[in-house]
């Protein structure tokens, strides 16, 4: 989606939006903390997210690859910055055409700071001079496909005093083709407005984004003003100097200079502010809290679809999803991401969707052996177990190998039962209430448009002993409500559904539109999703040493546990899926598995594939 | 579907079911009146239909377009029937190839009966000698697609009254490839019984159906059983002889025979009953109203979907249809026929959906001018419309142009405000209840398999002076809830809906499956259907002369009211829409239009298109 449309989006609602601004981290760790840290500052809801331009080299990439992360796997529409500096043509067009193929469709065109060791900025030879001209290029290479953003100095440039040089600037860069101004940071916002009016009186009618800047430390605050010869007011420096040693004290004075800095501009008649994080969280959040704008009952965060939606190139028009994954989003994502089309909503030819490999990217256990045994602990026998998956429905522990996030707050409404469930041994690896019609503003269930009603029927997955799940299945078998999917690691399927077609276990009906049903069931992809679910517990088996209890337990359950997937059909029912696995418990609760005496039985696992290089030690 | 099939259903639910046999008409009024017939009957719940052959040229004809007509409009599932008598190989093919393309997957293969003329029955030079011949004939060059037929005879043929060599027939008839047996009529239910064993005991497994013949008249009885050779068991004749002057009589005596033989032969075992009607429904009903086998609130029909499906070739895959021609299902079906693709259940590219044009066979209005008339009267101001729509929702008239059928039974629930409606002068041509999920089996909304729930927006179609439209506008512009389109005659296209997209205004949930959504509001059908009404209406005016009221009231109205649809997006209130209505009424309820003075006002007509044929007389 073009940043412009949101912007009208938010005039025309009369709702101020806002956006966050990231840059390319230095080490790997730090990429990986900072995606984590984009996924949380998801949940805040921003419009869109920019990347800034790592300048050369292998930053450069970072900035492409965080795109394509931004755009694909957390679904956050992106803004790329891309900078003249050191850039010839043919390091633009491959940008561009790594954001194309992001799905991204918003660039932000800028000439960019000098390398350090140069005193003057000079295009190379081949290069682009200013920004116009890379807007120029742009728009000439892709016509209206990317939205495009130019910068806006209310105070200036560093090496540019002049206002109304800088505005003939600005103009051009309109006039070839951007279609958006994002300022540079500043604290004062009688100037902004000023300089607002100025623009305007220049016949400039694009929108303008205010780039805000929270304070983290007093030390960063000066710093980045002064980097950006920001000026800073008077009773700023008069509130924050005496406290600039206490941290605290400097964010939450710099919390009601900035929200105040931000009301006086939304007054002005601006509808969104764009944040420079600096990468990190909580400057930022404090001031969206006293903005009052983080997301709460009042102000609940809008999603198309129950699920994140991934706005990789060819993916925008994908509505349906199987249920399995919804605690493994990136995974899904990954091993759909062949599927470059989604004509129907899911992919091409829905008789034979070919789920990608479980070695690719993204899809097997995360973290090192070291990490997952420090967050699982040692599990011994199947009540060590359970407790884990208690202590993770209680969140106590914030994933688990089967779900990468904190459990769904819609949890909460079963959480009894399923603790429960893991109580007697039987794994909640995925659920969801019935919900039997409730507003789509719903404040857990919710999702659309507003104005509609969302439904859903009761769901449960579960890992199972074989015994147990013998009688499970005489229970379903020829239940009229319920139906199940059943299979072990060898993959030999158990069923009660006449059909190998999906089941709508999530939907909405909205005003003027089609019944929108983004969750199902359904066999084909369970059989793909099985696959993952049994790797994922072979990997965490080994995490452990050959032999050791914790392995030899989790290798019997991957060896010959059931997943059980059901459904209750009647989504008028909520408690029918816990009535009929009442009175079940595993066996042995608390037995510990003894290692084979000649050490034969772990030849098995050694032959096995696998996906995290960890090798049988015997 | 295979009747093999239907009848393996009927067999494990233990609910038996019935067919019907029809024969090809001399008349043409006779073939509509069999159509009308046939239609009302399929109401009553039979799974097939048999057209029998006319052997020889126009009545052959006939067949095929029986076929074509039962299959691809009245959704009637038919079973066409073959004869060798005068048919070589090439006529065979030809019949064959139309029936596959009308979408039919049933032949009974017969030999037929010996042409009047001929002493003994003669096979032509390269045609079939036997009904095995044709049997084998039909799965060499079609496979498994046909179920097929053959006859079977419980009291003998009329040429052969070997019982032994005419099972050693049958027998080959089925090794050949025959998949089903329907009998001759027969009145002896002890020989039938016996006759059965004797099959099975042959090794021949297909399933019997029995042929019944049903009693109409004494004479026709009598003709009929002799005709056949059919024993008459002495105590029907005791029962019937006396009273058989009476026609009443006979037939509520006969009724009870019948279905006291019915009853014997389902107590031996069979679960299908095929009835000769003969082209008669009196005595059909009947003896189903006897066995307690026509649809009641204890034995709903159950339907698929909301709407008859066509089994046209190609089109039994279609789940989606507009609203607009919910009351004129043949139009829909002709002018849709060129979709010979349902691949998204309701054509191939979903933005271009051609409909077909107004002069197509079975869109136009039906009936003479003279029959017209004489159904609607001569209406000379809108309060005589209104009085019109007001008795077709009293049931007193059981069409109008713009509705093929009586008023459905799901109007009932909203007939006051409709009456009310139409006594205003808003002239109401379609509409649906809210309903907000009620069990599938409902007995006036349900559709699909059990176990499931039914959806529906409250809809509303109306024709509306242009007066009170433009309040009707207001009211709803800005409705949270309501989605309208209206448009006039020149196509002028007004509408509060975001999107062309289809509006779900009927859906469904099932069991294990995904959300069906029969019916839909969408702009592009709505302006094919614009044509339709129109025309329509111009129709209806030109069945009265030049210059009359009639003529000038309705044309007035078709060039110059609106059509206007609106949907309440909110399920969950039924009474929104009239709410949104009341209060409003046409100016001049009573003012009788005035022909103009010099005559011109009517040439605006005479060059508009026509598709009945009439011409404007000035």
């Amino acid at each position: 989606m073009h940043i412009r449309e949101m912007l009208a989006d938010a005039e025309r609602s009369g709702e101020p939006s806002f956006s966050f601004e990231y840059f390319p981290p230095k080490t790997a760790q730090g990429v990986q903390n900072l995606y984590d840290r984009m996924e949380r500052m998801h949940s805040w809801g921003p419009k869109f997210i920019d990347i800034t331009w790592g300048a050369g080299g292998r930053i450069a990439e970072l900035t492409c690859e965080m795109v394509v992360q931004a755009q694909t796997y957390l679904g956050l529409e992106t803004c790329m910055h891309l900078t003249c500096t050191d850039m010839g043509e043919e390091k633009v067009n491959d940008a561009l055409k790594r954001a194309y193929k992001a799905g991204c469709t918003n660039i932000l065109a800028l000439r960019g700071d000098p390398p350090r060791e140069k005193e003057k900025w000079v295009a190379s030879d081949d290069g682009f001079r200013y920004a116009g001209d890379l807007v120029e290029y742009i728009r000439k290479n892709y016509g209206s496909h990317f939205d495009i953003g130019v910068a806006g100095y209310p105070e200036g440039c560093d090496d540019n005093k002049d206002e109304d040089l800088l505005l003939d600037h600005l103009k051009e860069k309109v006039d070839k083709g951007a279609t958006f101004i994002v300022t540079q940071m500043f604290y004062d916002a009688d100037n902004f407005v000023r300089w607002v009016e100025k623009v305007r009186a220049r016949g400039i009618t694009a929108p303008i984004i205010p780039g805000i800047m929270p304070i983290a430390t007093y030390a960063s605050f000066l710093r980045r003003a002064n980097h950006m010869n920001c000026k800073i007011p008077e009773e700023w420096m008069a509130k924050l100097e005496p406290v600039k040693n206490d941290d605290v004290a400097v964010r939450e004075i710099g919390k009601t200079l900035v929200a105040e800095l931000c009301r006086k501009v939304l007054a002005a008649g601006i509808h969104h502010l764009h944040f420079y994080t600096m990468n990190l969280a909580q400057a930022t959040r404090m001031v969206l809290e006293e903005l009052e704008w983080m997301p709460s009952a009042d102000r609940p965060i809008k999603q198309a679809l129950p699920w994140k939606q991934s706005l990789g190139l060819g993916r925008r028009g994908e509505d349906v999803r199987p249920i399995f994954w919804r605690n493994r989003n990136k995974s899904y994502i990954a091993r759909t991401q062949e599927w470059d089309e989604f004509p129907n909503g899911r992919w091409g030819d829905s008789r034979s969707p070919a789920f990608g490999e479980l070695d690719a990217y993204g899809v097997g256990l995360t973290g090192t052996n070291e990490q997952n045994r420090k967050k699982w602990g040692e599990p011994a026998c199947i009540r060590d177990i359970s407790n884990l998956f208690v202590r993770y429905l209680n969140k106590e522990i914030d994933y688990l190998p089967w779900s990468e996030a904190p459990v769904a707050e819609e949890a909460d409404q079963i959480k009894d039962e399923l603790i429960d469930l893991n109580k007697r041994g039987l794994i909640t690896v995925n659920s969801q209430p019935a919900v039997n019609g409730v507003k789509s503003t719903h404040p857990v269930h919710g999702w659309g448009p507003s104005n509609g009603y969302v439904y859903q029927k009761a769901y449960l997955e579960l890992l199972v002993s074989p015994e147990l799940f013998t009688v499970i299945q005489s229970r379903i078998e020829n239940h009229p409500d319920l139906t199940y999917h059943a299979v072990n690691k060898s993959g030999k399927l158990h069923t009660n559904a006449r059909s190998e077609a999906p089941n709508a276990v999530t939907w909405g009906v909205f005003p003027g539109k089609e019944i929108v049903q983004p969750t199902i069931v359904e066999r084909i992809s369970f059989l793909a999703w099985k696959d993952e679910a049994y790797q994922l517990g072979t990997d965490w088996a080994r995490c452990y040493e050959a032999n050791t209890p914790s392995r030899l337990l989790l290798e019997e359950i991957m060896n010959t546990w059931y997943l059980v997937n059901i459904v209750n059909n009647d989504f008028h029912q909520g408690n029918t899926l816990f009535e009929v696995l009442s009175g079940l418990e595993v066996a042995d609760l608390n037995k510990v598995p003894e290692p084979p005496v000649n050490g034969e039985a772990n030849g098995v696992y050694q032959n096995g594939h696998s996906t995290n290089g960890v090798k049988a030690s015997t």
